[in-house]
């Protein structure tokens, strides 16, 4: 299957305001659930994303255009937000998320990739040989991956409160 | 944990909005991918859903109230949106899920159900015996339930085009 662009925007551009829509003014036991200890509430994954992309996503995009595969990428911090979303709204890192991803979906879109650009390749720190490519595929994925932790973690909060529905709930019994 | 009425109505009441922020005006192969014969895309759950809000879920609460568990529920047609949903626009099918959500909502709000009513038994054509507030916060989890298979069904579109980033994403080896 051929990556075409225009469908990887298409999710990026959709994800602050699918989040919005899920979180914003959600009583705070379901945006605050988590899975234990070093996992990730719904608040989390908003500072989590916040973070990817101010430090992840387009700086790999920028390294792989100006140093081709020639240096690794800086290692991404998965828990570096900690201490940027304490005591800061939801409603805050929703906006904050918005405006981020809209600033860096204008810097995408200005760099009007070609296809033989989306092949250019890149270094991951651990993974090893990757490409402009699957970078932006990987970005796309990886908020779809988020959302669906989100709800996850919000559907286990009634593992019990849906008694014997459990059994129907796939999301409830991976 | 004691069941939360409003708890539960904030999430059925985000639904809509959320799978409009993230289906409304997305390319087709996105919303039209799925996981094989017999498994639902994006379009497929907004079909499931909207067959939900109208046999399922009210019609149950309204068995249990009049009914106690003396009769079970009507067996829920989990594919019978097909024929529905057919030539439909998914913009379409985003409003009507919107506005029969929003219906069922004012007829449980109007319910103004006590906490003793949501211990009120129902029966369960094969689970037997629940209760009201088992039933209701099925309501919510279901939902997420198809959220998450929204964005899986997405995601595995790319399981291919993200290469090595394969082995962290989790929605992608489940």
């Amino acid at each position: 299957m051929e990556l075409v662009l225009s469908e990887i925007t298409a999710v990026l551009s959709r994800t602050p305001g699918t989040l919005r829509a899920l979180l914003e003014e959600l009583p705070a036991p379901w945006v605050e659930a988590d899975e234990g200890e070093g996992t990730f509430s719904p608040r989390d994954v908003l500072g989590h994303l916040i973070h990817g992309e101010k430090t992840d996503w387009v700086p790999r995009v920028k390294l792989i255009l100006e140093a081709g595969d020639s240096r690794p990428f800086v290692p991404f911090d998965r828990f570096g937000f900690r201490d940027a979303i304490r005591g800061v709204s939801t409603s805050a890192l929703l906006a904050e998320l918005q405006s981020l991803r809209a600033c860096n979906l204008a810097y995408l879109d200005g760099l009007s990739l070609t296809r033989s650009q989306l092949a250019l390749a890149g270094r991951h720190p651990e993974l090893g040989p990757v490409t402009l490519g699957q970078l932006l595929a990987t970005w796309a994925v990886h908020d779809l991956n988020h959302i669906g932790q989100v709800v996850r973690v919000m559907s286990r909060r009634y593992t019990t409160a849906v008694g014997p529905w459990k059994a129907y709930l796939g999301i409830l019994n991976r």
